[in-house]
């Protein structure tokens, strides 16, 4: 191996979960512009600025692409592998969308989580963004594909540190039902419900609601709301 | 803010703790050569070299500086404060240790766990190291000093997603009072005794040994060992 020390790029890349009340997706942009194309898919990202921390450049980066000010964002790793930018066709995009003969590109990259049915105010150099089913990530550039495989372990450790961040992917009012479901496609696993229900009951900031579904075929399910207060109080008295 | 795409140097950064049975350590290195000198230890880095990723950067600086090929080691968090390199003698530093004008230097940090009584095989660059208590780590070139405040909220977290960690800081046999002193020292807070034998009991990889400590002035305490078999059995069933 050179002792070789050489200058590098750096970027941030957004792997933006959300819950369509069935799956987790994520957020994609596409990288050209013209017709919608699954081939021409990638994760929000930027090169970081000059002055700019990285923290900074993924607000950024997230900002732009959905005019949403506070959304949660966690940086979870960075992918250096010295060959991840070596595609012919990520260079040549690299070459146009940034500068060209960038030797290498390491990138630092970050979780967040985003209601699905938010309305986005796209005014990123991405042209148009969509939500994709997780289970159905078409082959993305660069390692794109191996950060959005981690990410999802990345999010379990997160609610198992972090349980309160569930909430930010469901409605404000939501029934056990989604909450079930939303937990089953964390862990990509059934979760049997009798022992889920015992899990909730366990959950003393998960607040039952007098207000119950309303024009449902089905038996009206009772609405539950997370209060922050409670779940605030209660992480004090661990340990 | 510039919309300017600076090419960047990129280092990682080790924090090495060790327990010596009252407290937490970290491992620094001297900075220059001759005699220690409390105003010249840093954390042990790298600049990462041409075809090298981070976490091969990372298990090169602590394999030159400990000759400890196993040792747990996790990336935690990309520090990229545009002015963490800004300091006149930090700058002049990095000028002799590797090259003149590095214009923009970030570094990525990891922690990793060490029994403070191994004997290390130091090869690196650096002339010397030494442990130094955690409440007593002098002030630190670059942002040394803060990537040591988060890797301890850092190590809780690792604590309690896999909590099999801790017991990479202590001896192969050990006692529930040593156990005891490394989680106050974790956490930095007394933590009930009564408590923490329960706490001890439900954790089922903790094995009683029938061996006792011998020659000590008090009643001479059990010895405990961890059991990896059955705390994987164990993570395997949860949820």
């Amino acid at each position: 191996m050179k002792a070789n020390f050489i200058h590098t790029y750096v970027s941030v890349d957004c792997v933006v979960f959300g819950f369509d009340d069935n799956q987790l997706n994520i957020l994609l942009v596409q990288r050209k512009e013209g017709k919608a194309d699954s081939k021409d898919l990638k994760l929000p990202g930027s090169l970081i600025y000059d002055e700019e921390d990285v923290d900074d450049a993924a607000h950024r980066v997230l900002y732009d692409l959905t005019g949403i000010k506070k959304m949660s964002l966690k940086q979870f790793r960075c992918f250096a592998s010295p060959d991840r930018a070596s595609n012919p066709d990520d260079r040549k995009w690299l070459d146009k969308a940034y500068q060209p003969n960038i030797n290498r590109l390491i990138t630092v990259a970050y979780l967040s989580l985003c209601k699905v049915d938010r309305k986005l105010t796209n005014v990123s150099k991405y042209k148009s963004s969509k939500w994709c089913p997780l289970s159905d990530v078409p082959q993305l550039p660069f390692d794109h594909n191996k950060i959005v495989d981690e990410s999802l372990a990345e999010i379990r450790k997160w609610v198992e540190v972090e349980p309160s961040i569930v909430f930010e992917l469901l409605p404000n009012k939501f029934t056990i039902s989604q909450l079930h479901r939303l937990y089953e496609a964390i862990y990509n696993k059934k979760i049997d419900i009798r022992n889920f229900h015992k899990k909730i009951a366990a959950m003393s900031y998960v607040i039952a609601l007098s207000e119950k579904q309303r024009d449902v075929a089905h038996r009206a399910a009772r609405y539950y709301k997370f209060d922050k207060v409670i779940y605030n109080k209660r992480k004090t008295t661990i340990q």
